[in-house]
Parts: C-alpha cells; sequence; structure tokens
C-alpha cells in the first residue's frame, strides 16, 4: 500500500488493518509520532471541511502542513504542466494529498511522484478516504459490519461518497438496500460489479417500507440541478426529506450517516436525537486520516 | 467564562485578572503550554492583522491552528447552514475565533458549539480582544486605568472598536472626552448605558482645549463614506488629523493609541515621537490573546 | 548581514559560507533550531512554490510560519500605507520574507523594520534566494563553481533569475555563454558591470557550436508576450527548445538547471536523463533557505 487512490485498490484485510489503527488512535493506545513528515495537501478544487480534517489529522500527530487550495497563484497559471507542478511540489514534501476536478488526476500524479499520494476525491469519481470513515462510523455504532441491514438513500447516480461505499461495503455481508428516485439510481455497471457480494441488494423509491429494519441509514443530498425538469424535482423531493416523523419506529441501534454538507435532507429537529451521528461521522475522519497517514509514512505496520 | 463574545459580559475582576495574566506572559513569568490544542480561526470576513495576531498568539505557545479566511470553497457555498459549518469544523478543534460581518454571529455560534468561542469582530457590533489590548496598553503605559484622563477622538458613531473600550473603560474610574464631529457622536444609548460610571464625560468637536490634559488620546479613522455631503467631509476632516503641532505642549507621559489601520489622522512624523504607541499596541495585542486563549482552553485559572 | 534583498550585496565570502552551511544542513551534520522563530510571509504578489519553499525550510527546523499571499483582505484594501502594514506585521514576526511586484518594495520595507527580511523576488528586479540556490545546485553537481564553462539560455533581458544569476557567478572565475534571439540580450549595463570578472564572456544566438562543452546549461522560459511581432517569436523559438537530439554529444557531467516553471523549452523525455538536474535544483532551496534563515536569525555563525 504505497498510495490510497480509490476504495477498490484496498483488500478486505487492508480495510479492516485500517480501522483497528483508527480505533486504537482514537483510544490513546496507539500516538503515532509524524513529527518528521510534511503533508502537502494540493487542492486544485478548495475544500475547507476536507482540507480541516486532513490537517487536523496531520498536526495533532505532530506533522507539519503545507497547503495548495485552488490553482491560483500557482505555476499552472504560467504553462507548466501539472506533472511539473507536482513533481515540484513533491521536492518540498514526504506525502500529498490531492483534491482535482478531473476523475483520475490522483491517479496520474500517484505515477509521477516518489512519495505517497492520497486522493480526497477527483471529481465524481472516489473519495476513499470518506469511506473508510463511513466504514469506521458503522461498525463503531453497530460493532459490526457484516450481518447489518444497511440503506443509502438520496441521490445514488452522481454521489461520489455513495459510488465509493457501495465498493467498500462489498467486502462484508451486509443487505443493502439503495433508496432514490428512478432518475437518480445507482449506476448499473456498479450494480452489475458487486451484486453477487451482497446477500440481498433490493432498489426502492422510498424509505417507508424498509426503514424500520435497518440499522444504518446513509443519507445524501439531492441536488437540483440534477433535474432536467423542476417539476420532478419538486415531485420527489418530499419522498427524500428525512423527517422525526419518518423516523417513529426506528430501531433502538439505528443511526443516520451523511457525508456532509447537508441542505434539508435531514431535518434539523433530528441532530438532537440519538439516532443522529453525522457530525461524530465527521470527526470519525480524524482517526482515520491519522491511520492512512501513518500507514503511508510507514510510521506503523498495516 | 467559557465564550468571549462581548466586553460586556466581563465583570471588572475578570478584565483585571485577564490584564494581569497577559503581564505575566509577557514578562515570560508564565509561559502556558497549549500544544495539545487545536485552535480553528472562522473569518467569514478575512482581516489578515487580527489573523496574525490569534495565530501568532496560539503558535508561539505551541498550539496548532486551523484557518477558514473567507466563505469561499467552504460548504457555505452549496447550501449549507452557518450552524452545520461551525458544528463540523468544531469536531476538528478545540476552540474557534470568530469574524462576521453579521452582527451577532459570535453569539450564536457560541450558543451551538460545544467548544470555547472568540469573537474577533461582528459587524459594527463588538470586537472584545480589542478591548482588552486597548486596556492593557493604557495600564501598560500609565501604570493604572483609574484616574486617568482620556480622550477618544474621530468617529465613535460606527466605530465598534470604540463603543467597546468605552463599555470596557466604565469599570474604571476615569475622566472620558469624547471628540469627535457632530455627526459622528457616541450613539446616545451608549452614553445613556455608561455616564454614571465616569465622573466626567463630556462630548468636544475638537481636541484643542483638552489634549494638554489628556493621558491617554485613542484616534480612530474617519470614514469618507460616512458622510452624505462630502463637502461637510471636507470642513471637519482637517480639525481631527494629529500633527506634531497638536501634540506641542502636551504631558510627557501622554500616549496616542490606535486600533490600526491608519489612513492620514496621525501624521507619519509623529511616529518617532515618545507619545506614539500604536504599533506597540499592536504587539500588546499577542500577549492578551495568549492569556485569553489560556484561560479558555483553562490551561490557567482565571 | 542583517537582510538578504540583492544578490549583489554579498561578498564572495559570505555565498561561500552560506553555500557550505547549507551543505552541512543537507548532510544533518548541523540542525539548527528555529522552533523559537515566527516567520511571517508576505507575498503582495503570490507564488506557490516559492512560499512552499520558504515554509518548508522553516517549519521543518521547527519554526513557525504567519502567512499573507495577495493583498485581499489586507488593511492595504482600507488606504493603509505599505509601511504601516509591515510595520504592524514586524509586530508579530521575528523574521519576514517579502514578495511584490513592485521593484525596490524588500529594500524600502528593510529600511522600515527592525527584523531581518529577505527578497523573495520583486518585479523583474532581484530574487537572491534563487541565486544562492542555483550556486548551490552548480557547486553540488560540479563539485567547484571556478573553471566551469557555464551557458545561460532563454530570455536574458527579463529573466530576473538570469540577471542574478549573472551577478551571483560574477564572484568566480567562470566561462560564461549568454545564448538568446537578438531581442531577448542580457542588458548592456549587466554585461558592463560585470565583463572583467569572467574570463570568457561570450554572446551567442545558438546552443550548436558551444554545448558539447559546457558544464552547466541554465535554461529559462522565453516568453511570446516579449515578442511584439509574434512571426518573429515563431521564427525563433525552435531554436531555444532543448531535446535529447541538443545533448547528443554533451560531457557526461553536464547538467541542465532551470529556475521552473518549464513550459516547453526543455522537453519532457529529457527529464529521466542524468543530465536533468532542475527538480533536484528545487529541492536545493530548502537547504539554502534554511542556511539563509539561520544566518539572519543568529542562530548559526556566518
Amino acid at each position: 500500500m504505497k498510495h490510497l487512490i480509490s476504495i477498490r485498490d484496498l483488500s478486505k484485510e487492508e480495510i479492516l488493518k485500517i480501522l483497528k489503527l483508527a480505533k486504537k488512535i482514537e483510544s490513546g493506545e496507539i500516538k503515532p509520532d509524524l513529527s518528521k513528515y510534511m503533508m502537502g495537501i494540493i487542492f486544485f478544487e478548495p475544500s475547507t471541511r476536507t482540507r480541516f480534517s486532513f490537517e487536523a489529522a496531520m498536526k495533532r500527530l505532530g506533522g507539519k502542513v503545507l497547503v495548495m487550495s485552488g490553482a491560483k497563484g500557482s505555476s499552472v497559471e504560467k504553462g507548466e504542466s501539472l506533472a511539473d507542478t507536482v513533481t515540484t511540489i513533491s521536492q518540498y514534501c514526504d506525502i500529498i494529498v490531492v483534491r482535482s476536478s478531473i476523475e483520475g488526476a490522483p491517479r496520474y500524479i500517484s505515477e509521477i511522484v516518489d512519495i505517497p499520494v492520497i486522493n480526497a476525491g477527483d471529481g465524481s469519481n472516489q473519495h476513499p478516504t470518506q469511506t473508510l470513515l463511513d466504514l469506521y462510523s458503522i461498525e463503531k455504532t453497530q460493532g459490526k459490519i457484516s450481518g447489518l441491514k444497511i440503506g443509502i438513500v438520496g441521490d445514488l447516480k452522481y454521489g461520489r461518497a455513495v459510488h465509493s461505499l457501495v465498493y467498500g461495503l462489498s467486502h462484508f455481508s451486509v443487505e443493502l438496500y439503495l433508496i432514490s428516485p428512478e432518475q437518480l439510481r445507482l449506476p448499473a455497471y456498479i450494480i452489475e460489479d458487486v451484486k453477487d457480494n451482497f446477500p440481498v441488494i433490493e432498489e426502492l423509491s422510498s424509505v417507508d417500507s424498509i426503514i424500520n429494519q435497518l440499522d444504518i441509514m446513509y443519507v445524501t443530498r439531492i441536488q437540483r440541478e440534477r433535474f432536467p425538469d423542476l417539476e420532478e424535482y419538486e415531485k420527489v423531493k418530499n419522498s427524500y426529506i428525512i423527517s422525526k416523523d419518518t423516523l417513529r419506529d426506528v430501531k433502538s441501534n439505528f443511526k443516520i450517516l451523511h457525508p456532509l454538507p447537508r441542505v434539508n435532507e435531514i431535518e434539523v429537529s433530528i441532530d438532537m436525537t440519538p439516532f443522529a451521528y453525522y457530525f461524530q461521522q465527521a470527526k470519525n475522519g480524524i482517526y482515520v486520516r491519522q491511520a492512512i497517514l501513518s500507514i503511508l509514512l510507514k510510521e506503523v505496520e498495516l
């Protein structure tokens, strides 16, 4: 494991070891010392939240950070190639975290530079550290992953976090419920890829029939822009807003996850219920990213 | 003292303890260790100067810092609520420093998040760390606050630093002279609030009659934009420009303070005189902010 | 040596001592401890690459960094003078690194503030740390500077790195070949200044006749915008693109340097040859800047 580009590059064993290490870091059992390392944050597409999570992960282990956020002021403006930009930046760093709107850019960069590369999101393609923190949050709240009933709700067509998560979950024996409007179904090629891995995989148009059986419901935003027809959007949107009423009869161990930002798909009144777990989920990202950084920098054994 | 939102939340005893701690930090008698803490700078309205002062304060005590400057690239652009943005960011931090153009935003945020919040300026409302460093600078140069004659000059109507300072000074027995053009007088409700606290409080239209009696003169910018009538502005502006000539007969302990930036209201030739104290005043901000951070993070007793 | 503003301020002895210290830092023989210092990066003109190099240099020695990149959000926008801006910022720092599009700005700033100032590029004037890392790279690859045959290729008229380098090399007994189109010759006043210092100084229009004798070839970008006539540009540009073919018969110790960013003046296929040294050259910048910071902060003797 030299880079972390796609969740699909990881074996089940590697995923489990990362989750185990994150747990030890969270509990304080292990505190890797990254004080001699420099992490470069190379975000061609800015993201305060993801940047903060990586920066906090690195700095809290003593590591140092250089930040490039947006291509402004960089040599890209002077006509420099992406390859030259990242090769030069890699001279100053021991590891780099890349975010780009261009699918495949982090993979390409990992083939050019001599240091480990972490993909922090490339277009609508991959965001593997998000998936690892999602899996960590599922296991942390339920004590296990295999054997659970998990619903994924919202925009399953365009959501990069959803695509990654489905591949991540495919290592585990979970019952998977894909709940979305017709227009925003999970792409058929993904279903084709993973369907044999799940004991149950079912597409639904509403949460109503299944929610009371779920252990985890992973909610994502439905963006108005995805609908060519605004009327179409108005028609479906209310079926995908989670209210206190929706949760009336859920199981006691039921938890709602969300990659954030949320707009209005989970009502604010739910935040104070024991079912809301999205903000703790964000916090879990620190431990998972610390585990990944420590592994890639070879400060702990995978 | 869980947050620092307004100078009006502080008792005289709390103010005195902060000043005392800042003094011990400046002298080196105390050096709090903040190395295990992460400070989030959440500046919806960018300010290099205030950011540098907080960053320097935190980093020089070993603390770590995450910076969001401006809302660009943040999830606010994706329609996320302020509450969600700060709740998420608070997962990564132990304390946050907020600056916003919206009055009341820091108070609102302090009611949402679980960690201490410092107001670093909200519109024309409050900027309490500025007031504390102003009081610190007054006491440091004069050896006391009570018993002094203090003039405040310039835009008393819109200046948030001035409003805060008047409330801050109201804990002390000072003679207060409010010197401004008619159009830029201190709001009546503030005078009403504090007038019983000062042995003398007087409004003047010129510094001439009082300057030779003053111990401290606090000068602020008069912004042309405040005047509907440009001719009006041209008429008054020269009465509020401090020149070497203005200072001919001031007391030997006399000091000029200014929250900065200065435009032209203090002539540059004064910078080299012993009366100019505005740049040292800026430096004092570090010790005062270190004291506040240490108190709110419970690394020293208030 | 209180500031570093221009390579011309340095004696040969000072240059040699900086290179020697950089070598000891690179080898690990010396590791200055800058943990009690704060470096202010004041880049009125943003530059990710130069910023990263200075930040990495400082942080890897334990130092702390404040960054202002671009004048946005700074008090310059409120009408504050440059003098006031840097005086205020200098209250928070122990050393500042300045980049500006205005020639002479770093010198002016060094005369105002009480702390050391490093020029990180002022317009097309000076960039002394670039020259020091260029000299370091020459010595590191060749074991010496005096006695070498060095070609400088490309835009010799406007290139600030080139101007500085010529002055830097003028302390050493090198044969200097200035290779450029007619329109982009080194300014006559520079040649006048230095010509007596070089045993050979020759202007050429092509690399062909000399390249096989060179030890070092320093290549710079030719910017299309420099040519009033596009046809003129099209005519010359190909003579200044270095291809594998160009390098067919070069000496075995031959190295290509480039201040970067490169656009197309060195073909990418050369990157993998032993002649390409530009990315290592960028890395050398860290050790050289660490040496300079350590000297100016008086943590090592010059």
